[in-house]
């Protein structure tokens, strides 16, 4: 997917619409999707395909240990694969070094990709290393595979669909918020799950979801391009959101629309119909990953409705919540 | 192919081989080749994937124009999928924009993009959009799709192997030159090809060369890496390296050194048997693009020689040549 940062001149969607999307090929899927497919099918399975640039200062923090940059790194890219229901398989690196970053940097760097080839099953299969006088930047492009059949997108959802998300939302931002020293005393979990995410391939029974994508922009947002791509209504109840358990009530409450407004938790978001239920609590068990039911997908025109439990609307006050 | 600056403390290969190597999985050649092969077979065709980077201040100057940007980013990765054989068929592109580069340099940008997706017939299928504080970053991801007989890499070359080259040596280097000031009164030609190099996919013909690479490090640093992969010695006749026409015959003598080891070229030095002459000959004339044979393939431990018209060693005495 094309994303970019909030602060952008004009926004993401207006950017890429733009400027890019009048450039897109076959396979694409006007860049609106979390990957884009290869036109090569091997043994039935589709090649899909993503990459996704993380840089200094703006998605993680310069004194972040390498190997959890590294870690970061491949991990926002395991989850395109893991939105388009894709198992990653190898992945290309581009690393642009500043000087400070010698050897010391690339030893930590490389361990944290080892270490996560062997938690994902992954291999590197090519890269380019360049210098800069700049902040360290690094794209990842990672290579998944999936059955035709299952493959996932954001433009399946259909009215009477359940809307699920796994994990809880929120855990990233306030990471942010305990690494930056804005928000004292919060679990140290928090700061762990900002610089290493917990991508959710594998989780997500194969053959039940009719749209996914990660949540990267924030909840609220994401939601938005599942309704936006699938021309559907995606109605939350503001009280199923799971949120962190390790936050007190008091706070959960406090932040409720930092939490789910704020980016980079890396959880699946996804609808399937009503009979897929009983497979998605199986799934849930057995990956041992929750899996919670968060509303229900409604005719109408694309739209993301917040719902308190009187079925009125939540309002909302953060920015995020303007580009819907 | 992992590629990184020559300043860099240890060297690229050093950098590769250990940091970078032992991860690599199958299809990466090791991440000695131009591009990586991806698993999936289509139609007998082989699908082959690189990336490359270029950087603000180190691979293109800041006040190029975006669109000579854009395609300088895009031909670099071209030239990778020639050097395997392969037809380029789309890309991924990842930007990392300084605040500073904004919807001028956007539609610069993406006019540049157009114009050589016409010319190559390609499509953008996904990419990622950032902001930096620090220097311009373009990463494009290049897949391209190749016979897969026909598929080039660098360790098929043969002793008694012809060695040729497409194209003049040492264009970008006098551009550098040109643009920077530090050589007056250069053809125009020159700064030209240092911002829009011209890649050569379609001018090897099919199914004749037995090793083949693109020259970004350099004629004779590149040369090296064919020996090296293929085990051989790769003996070149200085006299017989096609410079730039287009500049005077006392400067070619002058800068000698300088252009067969500057890099940023991105013709195509490959290898072939004698009985492909004449085919490679029709070839350079369908493209209208110079082939010039330079030297031939000897057996012996892997090494580069550079040998003068009485087929004595030719000294060089630059920084580039030491590798070898």
């Amino acid at each position: 997917m094309m994303t970019e940062e909030d602060d952008h001149p004009g926004g993401e969607f207006d950017l890429i619409a733009r400027y890019f999307t009048p450039l897109a090929g076959s396979g694409a899927f006007q860049l609106a999707d979390d990957a884009a497919c290869l036109n090569a099918v091997s043994d039935g399975k589709r090649q899909v395909i993503s990459t996704d640039t993380i840089v200094e200062n703006v998605h993680f923090l310069p004194d972040d240990p390498p190997d959890l940059i590294a870690r970061k790194a491949l991990r926002v890219n395991i989850s395109d694969s893991a939105a388009m229901g894709a198992r990653p398989v190898s992945y290309l690196l581009n690393l642009t070094l500043p000087p400070q970053r010698g050897k010391n940097f690339l030893a930590g760097f490389s361990e944290g990709l080892a270490a996560d080839q062997k938690v994902y099953d992954l291999a590197l299969i090519g890269g380019d290393t360049t210098r800069t006088d700049g902040p360290l930047v690094i794209s990842v492009t990672m290579i998944g595979e999936v059955p035709e059949a299952h493959l996932l997108k954001r433009g399946g959802a259909r009215p009477g669909d359940a809307i699920w998300v796994t994990g809880s939302i929120g855990n990233a931002w306030l990471g942010l918020q305990a690494l930056t020293g804005k928000i004292d005393q919060l679990d140290d979990g928090f700061a762990a799950r900002y610089r290493c995410p917990e991508p959710r391939p594998h989780v997500i029974p194969p053959g039940v979801a009719t749209s996914c994508l990660d949540i990267s922009d924030g909840l609220i947002q994401d939601a938005g391009h599942i309704a936006m791509q699938s021309q559907v209504v995606m109605a939350l109840n503001a009280a199923d959101i799971p949120l962190p358990e390790k936050l007190p009530p008091a706070l959960q409450q406090k932040y409720f629309e930092a939490l789910v407004t704020g980016g980079d938790d890396y959880e699946l978001l996804f609808t399937a119909p009503e009979t897929a239920t009983a497979t998605i609590f199986e799934a849930s068990q057995r990956a041992a990953v929750r899996i919670t039911r968060i509303g229900t997908v409604k005719p109408g025109p694309a739209a993301t409705q917040l719902l308190d439990e009187t079925g009125a609307p939540y309002q909302l006050t953060r920015r995020g919540w303007q580009h819907f």
